[in-house]
């Protein structure tokens, strides 16, 4: 990329990332949702992802921290309610708590990490340092993975309630309103992005950040693929499913 | 100190330090509040203070990004709500912002701080530095200067309504509302502190971040004396009240 993109190239480009490397196109993604895991490797997955879960927040604050402009600050924080909830919406990571209730998982073995891959933690601790320390239209780009969110989703949705009969509709509430929300979100950071990277090295800072949490994404999957599906190798320390 | 405190003694100790070394004791303050300021110096104070007020949000969601505890950063939230404002309310940088307004600073010219003192923004900056770099601990523990605001807050309104013909009713709202949310917050604050500071490295540790709050507060008064006052010696490109 040698030249100013037009905003349509731009997120043309933006999307042709999510088409190359999001996650759905990982092997782990595609067992998961094909019925092809057995009830721990399901576990292990709900377990490693409530860290991914659980931080956002805490990215969402880290980019809050860095705005100087309070109207771009109050259009943000909304996502930290969507996941932390306010009042009587319990949010997000509680819906995702549920998944690993009805999963078996206890609690607080669940929010401790304790048994969470340590590629987990570092792949999503990088994601939150990289919001606060990079420049918040980077921050902001680093979000837009949303834009391919919903259609993983409502795979998601289908795929396990059809694969696994200890999948049941509560369990999945909380991709039915991330379907809601996500779309949402990523129409405003997207609008955000296309006006703010005006330069060519502003355009391929949000391309670099976009593929960035790209691979945040993935690594996480690699991890969950190397411990559980093959070679099987679990790491010390880490969640063993029953029988391993 | 060498023993560990109980928490009553580590609560006289935190408000002790507020006895010392609150800006209540500042003479800008004095000189302010007893109506012995020009209007000049009244414009360079509200100034000054906007870059404060407007980085708190940025320094309570420094701390959301530091916070694992869910709970814990549910409850912090509003704090963000209270200056940013949230739906109908515009929040207490708005309502900072029809202080200056009435004092006729220019709006952008406010916002942009481009006449703020260099030590003003230094101070501000070191505070969300802070948040974000220390414990969580020690970062609750530096709010706890609200202990004190209310005290201030109540003098400055009486003080400056009757002193200053330029001031009326409305220019000092955000202080009104700051009677209501300080206290509130500070007790949670208060609480915390006193329950998780056990050992007597995180009392000195909480004593040092209470510290440290009244030295951001107290440098911010200091930079406006040494500019405003005597021996008024404004910094080049800082803010000058006409004829000066």
């Amino acid at each position: 990329m040698t030249e100013r993109l037009s905003p349509e190239d731009l997120e043309r480009r933006l999307r042709q990332i999510g088409d190359e490397r999001y996650h759905n196109l990982h092997p782990f993604h595609k067992l998961l949702h094909g019925g092809k895991m057995d009830f721990g490797q399901v576990q292990a997955w709900a377990l490693n992802r409530y860290v991914y879960q659980s931080a956002i927040p805490r990215k969402d604050a880290a980019l809050i921290a860095r705005l100087e402009d309070r109207e771009l600050r109050r259009e943000w924080i909304h996502r930290i309610h969507d996941h932390d909830g306010i009042g009587d919406d319990d949010g997000g990571i509680e819906r995702w708590l549920r998944l690993t209730d009805g999963l078996g998982l206890e609690r607080n073995y669940v929010i401790s990490r304790a048994g969470a891959l340590p590629a987990t933690n570092f792949a999503v601790e990088a994601y939150v340092r990289f919001v606060y320390e990079r420049s918040p239209l980077e921050a902001i780009a680093s979000s837009l993975t949303e834009l391919f969110a919903p259609a993983i989703h409502a795979e998601r949705i289908a795929g396990m309630l059809e694969n696994y009969d200890f999948i049941d509709d509560q369990l999945v509430a909380y991709f039915r309103r991330r379907l809601d929300q996500a779309p949402r979100d990523v129409t405003f950071a997207l609008a955000y992005v296309l006006e703010h990277a005006r330069t060519i090295e502003q355009q391929q800072a949000v391309l670099g950040a976009l593929t960035f949490k790209t691979n945040v994404l993935w690594a996480q999957l690699d991890a969950l693929y190397h411990a559980y599906v093959a070679p099987a190798m679990i790491p010390p320390g880490a969640f063993r499913p029953e029988g391993r």
